[in-house]
């Protein structure tokens, strides 16, 4: 049996974990042989193959980013784009493929199923949006990047009396900021989920100060104001230069605190630094045991189906449950996490 | 309402983010007050008490070990035990008990529980191994050092066509060897659950050498080989100054693997350091929803439980659960990373 | 005797082990009381002190930040500043002041030095460009996390095609750029000792992705363009929400590559992060060394110096030796670096 | 013109570094060619080679180990070993060599120098020992290592009462446990060139738990009592089964402890982690210039020298200067650290 293997979107800490584990096992326990795509769905558009062998996957275990590129390509937005990756599927001798990616990887994966492609699905998303799974891989590492830098920041806060904003990840869902902002022991956390009242961030702010500390806030890349015309949309920031920083929510909630409370406010942005480099342990273990599931799935022809981790387990669930719906933080672990601010 | 708190047994990463977790839910939400015992059971055996309110508590999180300290105390072996307990909870006005430990800690609490004392557990083992709870904090901590243990070594190893034997922590259950070696890569993990066979090790080590890689060993500390009787009792791995090494089962495998395969083998024990220092953002954002359930159990009344991870949620489990089995790994799960072994 | 102690400007890890490694020898050694003063040069303007004792030292070590406190104020910007200082220190005893800092502080100190202040001087900048000492503590904890970061960044350029501009701090000076950027294996490194061709950068990019490799530009903070109008000023990078990011040099440059190439590129501004959190040994090592020779230059009354480290050696310099000029990175640093980029 | 490399002896962080330092500057500046040599002075006398070029540098600056391997073989020990170095060295065309490491690599270096063979010497110790340069790569890294360690060791420490001896690297010289000791705040720092008195060690110990704090003891493996016969040579400390644990310095000193003081002790012994994984910015910085400096000698015929760094410059010193004797911690800087103690 050939099996051909991809991975689409935005890199995640742990792709070659899964990579390693799927190979490892179906070469030794069951003797498939696999074709690597490049970059995402436009490998198998392109009939763009790599090696991939015991080989090929030695020591990448420990290794950020995927040996096999990706893309953000559609291949349902492309002419022909199915036909085209059907035809080098059989070409290349593929009697299944493993799609690894999020939301829009999977949602091309979930059609192509239907469309009648044997494919086994391995959610990944850094946000750990990803409904029917309780976490992905490559989050546990950029909430462990999130929290060291807050640790870092704290000393800084504190020497400098200062408001220090640190942005982390996360469009649609607060998951990293949640999970970084307890863990760092933030004194705001603001996600998503709960578009934030600027005028209670300040008194907390103030309050803060009050007590003789300084406020570390955490706010997630897509959490926004309640009142979008509340604040205003360009930062003041300026740098060493002068040359005024206009930015994304980090930027312009530092700015906005500065000019409403008169308290020194800088922002940190962990952008990309948050989804490079070697995966926890967590993930490593997570990636591992997800790629040899998936491949456990592909020996038994149970197509159309995800990896999922439900406890300590992981159980395969329909294809579509990975992205019929958006996971975000329910209004309960919000709370919880609130009792611990200021 | 005042609240005990106490921590028991052999540290762990996050203990104080579970006092943390109680102590500021309680105060802010609830109005208790808390009184801390000093060294598990022995605190409130001698009325041993510090100091425990928001302040006390302040800056914390991040730090491993325990500001309450520890023992191994138990009052069931002393005199009048018991009474003392009940005694000095009286004396300081205490209405309940948070008590934070492993088998030890939790056997006692049990029974006092049984005896009308009004407790609530949470349970902490770095070895994973108590039931009832998916996870408990500590372990991803123990597993990431023992990780990045491992892949230091790795490059020891490959450098000098060496064995090299990496003894971690697990006296009963093979958890953190099972989770580190699948992280770091190893080629075999021996675990208490199964008796390792000499002979089968040996010809592992000498099939990685013939493909020109050198295998590195993850073997937990409770590991024992499947014959007693086929290893020498006494390593003879000596140091550098040529005394002879006596020690562990990590010592002895390295000392036996040398002799019978001529291949040069060392032993790393991480003892200590795999129980030390600042947790993981995962074992603080575990303990801390430990704490926060801990003490909404003591509000609620609900006594006789302790806190455990259930997927993604903290539930309640009857005390004497997490008790009555060890969690020891699942031969279905040691065989899949088998899969990954050579 | 009784010496005051105070540290002023941007934080920077190991100002707490300059201030621990003072105190611990002075106390035991040679019997000294210490004042501390809080916020720089603001804490003997306004009589702020605090306690400064072995046990205020206690525990210290490993934290980042500075237990004094910090500022950037002037006391020759204010009326009647240099006296209020004598007053204070006189007030308190203080026959002697120890005054961490960098440039603005230690030029304070060495004017106050001038008026007969009994000031012995700590070197302390981030960016380790202070004449007089081959390093300054904090200089190496910033380089290893922007080290740290680059690492992390590889596998992200690598997996996605794409140019990742890193930019770290040094307004006047390429040290942190110079040493992160080697120890990282960056492609480019830009300083604001060398202004850059954007025409020539641009050339290596397209060169290095001929190669099927992904280039990372490390910039300085104050790198400027050879030529300031050859570059837009704002740039057009937009957020996730389609918001114009406008920002210092890591932006524009990523913009305006962007634009030249048409390669994807992208910018992550390092920020506060380096400047936090737990010092690495060798500035624990360095800052230890000079808390505990400046302590004794005090007990010698050699007083207008600093401490400087000279090879493995601690000595003393004139104060006025550490700002004279700005220690920059000299070319033939710069062009033994350059045969390692592309 | 053909360059040879190879590393001999233990493996050190920054071998890899070095490699490709001299690689990516000889071929791209200079034009020349590389012959690897395997496994330090085996390769040459066996004629084992590997090729050594751009792409085989590629990667490599990260990585711990090395990828030409080592041993501790000795070409003078061997019959017509020096006659099969020249011979196999004429066969590949190399006109010079590069010999990256310790006093029995140099040692030999310096030898074949005398015999006409064009060489260059890199020094290479983690312990940092070898004269003639004030640092030797690999040594920040064991130091961090070690640092890190001691870190997570204080929490045990304090939280169980017990005194923790750390046992490092360092067999002739102490320059590891003075740093790390230093770096980590240890309460005691015993070290080869000082011979200590078990008698005093224990005062220490029972003055620090007297204040309440409890011991960390950082010791060189190769430390000695001062009296050889005060102190038992066989270890009572036992397992977790009751094996009695017989090992270095370290399980001796925490026995001797033990039994002398009463206190519970234990010992953690370091071992391989300290000289494994990737290397420190520092590191990476000098190791990398080394590479640099040493092709740049050998593009000069500047031969029978070896690179050594004096401050910040990279300076050349004849082979023999790093080998002529060993470079030990002199006592003014132990008498310096011991101001820290207890």
């Amino acid at each position: 049996m050939r099996v051909g293997m991809l991975t689409g979107g935005g890199d995640c800490p742990g792709l070659n974990a899964v990579i390693r584990g799927a190979v490892r096992k179906g070469v030794s326990t069951y003797g498939h042989e696999f074709v690597g795509f490049r970059d995402g769905w436009r490998g198998p558009l392109d009939n763009d193959t790599i090696t991939l062998d015991i080989n090929a996957v030695r020591g990448i275990l420990p290794r950020g980013g995927t040996i096999l590129g990706s893309s953000r390509t559609n291949p349902f937005a492309i002419e022909n784009g199915v036909e085209r990756i059907k035809d080098n599927l059989a070409a290349n001798g593929c009697d299944a493929l493993i799609a690894i990616g999020g939301e829009d990887t999977l949602g091309v994966a979930t059609k192509l199923a239907d469309l009648g492609v044997n494919v086994v699905g391995v959610p990944k998303t850094i946000d750990n949006d990803l409904s029917g799974t309780d976490f992905t891989f490559g989050f546990d590492t950029a909430v462990n990047i999130a929290m060291e830098a807050i640790d870092r920041l704290h000393t800084t806060a504190e020497s400098h009396h200062r408001v220090l904003v640190v942005e982390v990840m996360g469009r649609h869902a607060g998951w990293i900021a949640l999970h970084a902002g307890l863990a760092g022991g933030a004194n705001i956390i603001l996600i998503p989920e709960r578009p934030f009242d600027i005028d209670k961030v300040c008194a907390q702010v103030e309050s803060r100060f009050a007590t003789h500390y300084s406020p570390i806030i955490v706010v997630s890349e897509g959490a926004v104001p309640a009142d979008g015309g509340s604040m205003s949309l360009v930062s003041g920031q300026k740098d060493a230069f002068g040359h005024v920083r206009l930015g994304g929510i980090g930027d312009r909630l530092a700015s906005e605190i500065e000019q409403r409370t008169g308290q020194e406010a800088r922002a940190v942005v962990l952008g990309h630094i948050q989804r490079g480099g070697t995966p926890t342990a967590f993930d490593r273990w997570l990636a591992t045991r997800f790629g040899l599931h998936a491949i456990q799935a592909v020996h038994e022809g149970d197509f159309g189906k995800m990896v999922a981790l439900r406890g300590t387990d992981i159980e395969r669930v329909p294809l579509s449950e990975g992205t019929k719906e958006l996971k975000v933080v329910r209004p309960e672990l919000y709370e919880e996490a609130e009792v611990l601010f200021g």
